[in-house]
């Protein structure tokens, strides 16, 4: 998981300035109210059913605030979870957990509304070979977080960014005046330890795609049955992948054609949070 | 509108930071296919019926990667926006708009969806005293989109961060020992230009608040009933606040009661996006 | 106190940020004095009576510089102290003491003197309800620390910044053609949480922004006795706010009037610093 | 003048973080009364005698909000300016020069203010070879602006930070063992192109940095007395500097022993602004 | 080429870095010179032959000293450049020119130095299969520009960095247990758009490598012999790469064998530097 | 040495962002394959003669991917390492051994060859006067690990930056109109704690140099013979520095002549690196 050695190093930033745009000067309530450091726990309790994202993040936060504090975990990331259920218990000095908690729940409901979201989808694609992908409609400046979210949720990441994958769009085709020449000279440009992926909308352009060599091919917005002759068409010589909303019903249909990867974009630009809070602060 | 004098002051770092989370070297693809600069343009297409809202933002991800980038606008941000809708064509160097069309489109698209959430709720107010607010509930580091979005769907903006609102929760009260001693705190602490706002879950603790002297106070998890006891109990002496789930169905009741702010946390944390594509580009 | 948990948020990257500017490669006489680690420590003395102010600042310097930085503080924020006081004793590298010594002691002696000079003020201000205010009139990227002085040596804070705080003055009543419809387009747009703060200069404009409801009228360069019949006129309406050269003679006339605030911005920008130095460095 | 070529590649950064700390969201008195863009101009006044410092600064942070920004210029740094005096133009969208008002002006007066005081200063050395220093003893994140406005009111720099200049303290001579062990160490230590100083609170102390090759030799509170003997004794192998609390009536003592340089830390530390402001804006 | 539309993006804040980390304060030298500002221009002299990478930069440098430097090319990236030539004609403040000179040439000589480095080798595989491709030893904070050097040289780029591609060592294969349990678990991990390659130190190692599907394989430190086997071993089941201190006489043998790449780390790590300087600085 | 006190203050930002350069969202390779976080230790193994600098910066590397990193150390900057020997052991997460590994090395590796450059040079000027200096001609955002491996390797910094030093070239006397006026022009300007730097390249210019009191004089690409000259007719009068390609061959006559200081570019742009690896990592 994504939350080992390096994870610190590329998160740190985004959390800082996240609790830097809810904390501007101080807190001033918390500090009204309390005017002397002193530790307390609270409780991290779950109000709906779904699936669990983020608790490292979540701790990460108050860490950033305090560094002595402390979680007791009862959950882990990718575990389903239960209305009622408490998930952790945070300790800490009070003001850390009072002004941190808006922002660590602000992380932990949204990746794990995504973590939800998307075990709903990839449950559906168990015991086939399907697997379902995420895109890059992710929030700006949260993709690493909303990526994570898709992995634990049981589904599989695309390419990371502009600069580490190759994906060859209609505008791209049109640029370079057809998908035989855009293949080329994506092939002599990139870094030959990328794949060339190519969205194709036709069969001829498929055909094109597995002449050109690219190593995926995707079937953009095809009805059900164009997609099946597609993927007889390229019998394995490109991976397939498949997008343009996929709603639940076409999931069955689609698998059956046995395409090898769906995407989907609603997983993280759409996905409703998961209802979390913190409870029962207590000093101690 | 806060897209005047000050607002690239806070919104280029953001937007420039999602650019470059986006691409950490450079577009592969794109450069692989268009070796040199060439100037293009490309037509921002409504592909559902929704609100628009941050055409400024979607254009200043543009300006960033092109500073000759131009933009022929038809609708405005608060217009109503149907399907097929050609809502803005940009002109720039096609390498910045291939290169900024996701984060262009993922900022669009989820304040767009944000303002016609949001417009949903605000239209079923219109006409009665009662205002929609937002919350801190936002995704972080997206504080400034969601909040403009918000007012572009006729919301109203609750306090933006910790530091300018006092907000004092039943947490803050357990700690106080009581909700007269924590309202005085306050006053005594924080800036007077700040008004001081009390959670109350009971009649009695409402009275406390008003009694000590709260600006607004806001009714947790009130039912319709205790709620209408509550206002008629303050009786203009205070600001009121309702939050805690309210659907749809709920509203005309508390209307009803005369309450004078309804906040509502799903506008920012659970809306879906506006569906948004760039379409038809063209070298020029 | 703002330095409670989330202080460092803030006050990090200004302390390293000063430190860079003392010290852009390394300190290179320190350096080559003492060529290995070796601990020490240095007492903090005060050298003219007066109110200390951010120790915890102080201290902050020198851990940002060596984590292992210790403290015995002998004098709190907000104390008199005089001239040959021991304020405290720093242990930590040497060259941690050496290094920071100049940044950690311009924080400290800025922030004492300021709250020395607000002390002086709201000490003559102390039986009456008059409270002091500072204003915007900061020394740049020094605010934080800036206002927490003014509120250890007595004073109060006005708004933090332009985002938070409503404050309509002389050019933004002309440009909106009134002090009516200034007021009304500010209660429209701003935030509900905030309070609506009006420059007045004449009893007329006085009587107008009442009648707009304004929740704060500041009363600019009057004189004593239109300040009087203005504050007769408000009659508990809205808070009163006095600006404009308040010298030492003047504040037993305005306490009389019945003023609530008096704003002054020499506080933060005219305050000589208090005189302090790090003595009788030894290694240990 | 460090305005040319390379002066905004240092400024930029610390006048944006000094606009975001004064508009953290945006400036929502301004936003409320003026919805729309709309060019204007602005008298920048002089409300007191002094001596301009930092007019470039002050219109640089106009123009961070707002690149159109235009500027009539009727003083110069350097200039004497008398109350009343109009001092420049400024012509930009009425937003930022709202917006921008209090962080320029909060710029130009403090560098105004230091300007004065050492003119003030520097006049009384006219005449003789003495000439007046500065000190690190200047605001934190404000070295680079502080130690140009002195130089503007005709004082000259010490070094500018811990990394490009030697100064041997008595803690160091300490720790060292000694003054020559000390100056030893230095010379073998530092770039050749540093210059070696020595604080020295003794005749002895003196005649052993002279042993030792000092290049200048700080005589530190020493009485005039004391100090002419010095000047004697070092007979010009080494520059010469005091510091200490140097007030008026000493200084026509000191220039007549013939000493080089005269540090005084007040000139940064220890400033009253000069009363500046914007006036009679005007919508165009 | 990656000076397109997202180029600045990355490249302004590591430029701005660098003359930074040049000019702490401001240029003292040129400042003492010339006092107002004032147009030159100054050639870009050759002093040794070799290819040119980097002129973009170059001039950039410049631009964030000064946004209306203009420049006339003579030469572009990819030329072979030869000792005399005149490459190019920079005009801007004087200034700018001075003070940017260092930095603007320390990239461009560092640049077109690994350009020239690589084409003397990518030269000698020319008419074979056989690729040559760099490394991650780059200097820090230097990739991007390295690395478009080495493409300007006639040099492909490996991975990125560690986040874009998958290269499994010798330590990764211990860790796992064997060849073919690290493999799948980087299937199953790693996003499907990269390709998985290997590294193998034998033949054994080949053969587990290609069972379990590796994409590349990597043959580290082979003799010549042995690689041949396992390039007949691999039959095209796998791209091919060797590394290892390939020096310039098994070159030939290498390229017999049919290895598709070979990857050497000294492009970048251990070139020369191009000789290149400023001359004829002229006042216009 | 600069790893004391201050250090981390300018390196760690350093540090970070050529970690950031390598791992822009996780190290999917070791993440892949090892899922748990484990503890191991690595030995730092020489694979060449030459000389070490850097270790601290190595570690480093390590603990700002895992802060509980402990390194046993066996051989210090400066020390002469051998093919085979193990120069240190590191313990930290395998996670962070394995993420860190490149970019440690990358510093390391380049300190330690710059280091082994300049004692070539440096030997060769034992037992004389003269001492060799660096430049400015380093690595964009490297200096202040070049210029340190520059002192370890036994060589000497001239000025760090453009802001700590002066040093005139011919580009600056054309513009003063002459040698005489530049230096007064400097020595009026910039801080008296600067020494005065003319760069002189015929016996004439060094007259005049002498004359108008330049501290240190540069004999820029003269003859042996004429530096020879100009070295008596300086007579010790300034300090002498020699430059422009310098060749080993040429060093013999330059010590002859006694001149002060010979500064060579080429220690740091044209170093080759030191080549060492990471060896024999265990899980432990």
């Amino acid at each position: 998981m994504n939350h080992l050695a390096a994870f610190n190093l590329n998160a740190d930033d985004l959390l800082m300035q996240a609790l830097k745009e809810d904390i501007t000067n101080e807190d001033i309530t918390t500090n009204a109210i309390m005017r002397e450091k002193c530790r307390g726990r609270v409780q991290l309790v779950c109000k709906e059913n779904g699936v669990m994202a983020g608790i490292h993040i979540f701790k990460r936060v108050f860490e950033l605030l305090d560094s002595t504090t402390e979680m007791d975990v009862f959950f882990h990331d990718g575990d389903t979870v239960g209305s009622g259920d408490v998930l952790a218990i945070v300790t800490a000095d009070v003001h850390a957990l009072l002004s941190g908690e808006r922002t660590a729940l602000n992380y932990l409901q949204r990746m794990s509304g995504i973590a939800t979201h998307t075990k709903s989808i990839s449950d559906a694609l168990k015991g086939s070979k399907t697997k379902l992908l995420d895109t890059r409609k992710t929030t700006p400046n949260m993709r690493i977080f909303e990526k994570y979210a898709v992995k634990v949720g049981g589904g599989y990441n695309h390419r990371f960014n502009l600069s580490d994958g190759v994906l060859i769009k209609d505008n791209h085709i049109n640029a370079a005046g057809g998908v035989k020449v855009a293949i080329e000279r994506a092939k002599e440009y990139v870094p030959f330890v990328r794949k060339i992926e190519v969205e194709a909308e036709s069969l001829e352009m498929v055909r094109q795609a597995l002449e050109a060599g690219a190593d995926i091919i995707m079937l953009d917005n095809m009805d059900t049955d164009t997609m099946k002759r597609a993927v007889e068409m390229i019998d394995g010589r490109a991976e397939t992948e498949c997008s343009g909303n996929i709603t639940g019903d076409r999931i069955d249909e689609i698998v059956g054609i046995g395409i090898d990867y769906i995407s989907c974009g609603a997983l993280t630009h759409s996905s409703f949070i998961l209802d979390l809070s913190l409870k029962n602060l207590e000093v101690i």
